[in-house]
């Protein structure tokens, strides 16, 4: 059995659910309500009755229709039986959300491989234990107890870590990121690593792929798969256990094996794929990818000032990006000629690159025509989107300097980007972003981000060229 | 003239100010009007009539009563006229927001040269130009047109660049920073870095000190002004322009000389002032300095998993805060066996340091309990105030766990600070975090910058013990 038919079930069972919204398996199912799964549910328990208006089957053979998907949310002691009815009524997988096995102890680790063995007999797939599952933006089947969910898009994400799968789809959904499938996957007793990695290579709704790994078992085959199948999709690795406590957390965490840090970073650089480190820097690349067309030249025109001071920020802009080895090379003559053309006012400005506009959001659009037809290979734009927006006036102003934002986007005369100094929108502020996420416009949320994405990035391009 | 009256105005003369709400000079007032500034506010302008329900007056010499600080938005052609009127209208300073002088042009360095001189003959303090000015949270004194403000507190932050001062103020906020007195001061012409510095070594409502510096005229005295007192009052230096290219921009930004950044770094660290770089780290290790006692030891227990899962945010503890100098030493036996009367459920937990809860809130008291007496320095929990609060249920056990925290906190058993994975809250997230800030409990941004905060704030005290 295929990896499709539980990316896509058309019925879900769950195993595990009572009326009390605080239990895990009714936030599960509350999730699946909220984000309006498109397939069918049927709820398990041993007490039956009903809830949320579902009938409740006292065990998984008692329902009457077919089931793909089972999810579970019973102690372990239960699970054999389990597997067995599942066995018995021929389900297509089976995600367990419980732990208790490899990772604790030895009656766990002989628990996990006898579910494996009796589901293998059988041709059932098990997802888990010890995770949060699988989840598919298409299909509206949302991510595990948090109920993570967001709106379709392409980019498929892989994790060991049930709470980086879900703080995933969190962080990158506040950012614009559009998912495709998001999975986690736990002990990996059954589907690991690989096979989901595979899957995500051949998904035609995936075209951007990330992973956090805390280990693999199969190291090598690991990254022959990426090495042969890089250049068909981006591929970016976060590594989690690099030191030596990190790895013995890890070994407690998902019963992950330990491996030096650097041999794994020395073989990831073999195969062409990204590296990053943490969930900001891995939504950040993943942004880049989804949002820019491939870049494969380093000279990036830097706008502040848009509206509001714009010094400072251009100030640190020289200071941070060069070392992701940007460049900022100056402006032409013929590009500061123009410029006076534009900028009439002198005072507050620097007609330099970094570009100080100071101020004036109603000549953006004259600045960025000027720049269409440059050498530059991406404009970043300055766009503050936290500290003005609520105050008098400025929300206005922003909103117009995204529309002139948008409206060069889809010239796609020049790839472009923003830079948001780090803070947190106000209703305004989501307003501007959703409209700019909308438009595929991408949105740093920090000049050390936006380095490390577009540095990223170029080295992907170049590597993987043609 | 010292600074004194200049932070805690009696009287504001706003110059410069028009009904049209986008003015600069209008949000300023608007700015002031919405803090709810304690002392009288006079509007000037050339046409006279009425702003906001105040008689507008068509120069400062015509206010009938004594004017302690004017703050100036009109453009550089009438500013040698105003300072006139100022100096015989005998006020105290002058703050000019206008740009426009040494850091644009030859004119522009004779004006700047020539009005300080006029405003020194009458005892008149020039502030900036080209800077958004003082404020100060016990006047009720907003900054800038941003109109930035909070509540009162007692860090004090001075910077080169006005974006930054209100970056600082409004990322600041959102983390719980509570200001004391936040001043830009643009060009230096008069009161510079230094006099600024000393005034709020000096202050009595200022307990820890920022600055974002581009450069200095007075270097030397900088330092050892730093070196003098930084035992007084710990200081946080953040440089912008370290790169060739930073620094050149800065000299169109604020005209600061260019500065080589490694002998700048070398001369700060011999001061004993801790460096920094961005508006995150500048932010995070202010709170650390706000909210937490002073500790000089580097042993840290770190608990995740109070709510939802704390695997994966275990593990990048273990990679993160180790590279920083912290010690996450093993608990002892003593103490995993206190651990074992009160985590009753084995599965999902880890007994190590980090502990992971494995999700199970009412614990969280019963387990600092345990650690109150431990000899660890400081406790670290994680606690992700975004992405389950507004799921249903998930909300409420933070808010249990949050007075668990705060209990805790109050009762002064032994440090403890939160880490945050990357996000924004949502409006219960805010709620929480606003009780927690209340409390003075100290939440990092991430646990990058909870590993640079604290390995900042040890190595301070150890330097500057007793």
């Amino acid at each position: 059995m295929g990896l499709d038919e539980l990316f896509h079930p058309r019925s879900i069972a769950v195993v595990g659910v009572s009326e009390e919204e605080t239990k895990p398996g009714t936030r599960y199912l509350d999730g699946l309500l909220t984000a309006g799964y498109k397939g069918e549910i049927y709820l398990v328990n041993r007490e039956g009755g009903e809830v949320r208006g579902f009938k409740v089957y006292r065990s998984v053979k008692e329902i009457p229709h077919p089931v793909d998907l089972v999810s579970v949310f019973i102690p372990r002691e239960g699970v054999l039986e389990l597997v067995k009815d599942c066995c018995e009524k021929g389900v297509k997988g089976i995600q367990f959300f419980t732990a208790g096995f490899s990772e604790l102890d030895d009656y766990g680790r002989r628990l996990e491989k006898e579910m494996v063995k009796i589901a293998k007999e059988h041709g059932v797939r098990i997802i888990g234990p010890n995770c949060i599952g699988l989840s598919c933006t298409r299909c509206r089947m949302s991510l595990g107890p948090g109920g993570f969910f967001g709106e379709e898009g392409n980019v498929g994400f892989i994790s060991q870590s049930g709470g980086f799968a879900g703080l995933m789809y969190n962080y990158g959904n506040l950012w614009g990121l559009k998912f495709s499938k998001v999975a986690s996957y736990g002990n990996a007793s059954d589907v690991d690593d690989i096979e989901l990695l595979s899957y995500l290579f051949d998904d035609p709704d995936t075209h951007y792929i990330g992973a956090y790994f805390e280990g693999t078992r199969r190291g090598r085959e690991l990254f022959e798969l990426i090495k042969r199948r890089v250049k068909e999709k981006p591929f970016v690795i976060w590594k989690g256990g690099r030191t030596e406590e990190g790895g013995e957390t890890a070994l407690s965490h998902t019963g992950s094996m330990k491996s030096s840090f650097e041999v794994w970073r020395a073989l990831v650089r073999q195969t062409g794929a990204v590296e990053s480190q943490g969930i900001e820097e891995t939504v950040s690349v993943l942004l880049a990818f989804q949002n820019l067309p491939p870049i494969r030249g380093n000279r990036v025109l830097i706008i502040a000032g848009v509206i509001g001071p714009g010094g400072g920020m251009s100030v640190i802009s020289t200071d941070i990006l060069p070392s992701y080895g940007l460049d900022i090379s100056p402006i032409s003559d013929g590009e500061r000629r123009k410029l006076e053309g534009v900028l009439t006012r002198l005072v507050g400005t620097i007609r330099r690159n970094p570009l100080d506009l100071g101020g004036v959001p109603i000549k953006l659009g004259d600045v960025l025509e000027i720049f269409s037809g440059s050498d530059y290979d991406i404009i970043l734009i300055w766009i503050p989107l936290w500290y003005f927006q609520e105050f008098r006036g400025w929300g206005e102003d922003w909103e117009r300097a995204s529309e002139v934002i948008i409206d060069f986007k889809r010239s796609m005369k020049k790839p472009l980007a923003l830079i948001s100094p780090p803070g947190f929108p106000g209703d305004r502020g989501r307003a501007i972003l959703k409209k700019l996420f909308d438009n595929g416009v991408c949105v740093f949320p920090s000049v050390e981000l936006c380095g490390k994405a577009l540095s990223s990035v170029i080295s992907y391009w170049r590597r993987n060229e043609g």
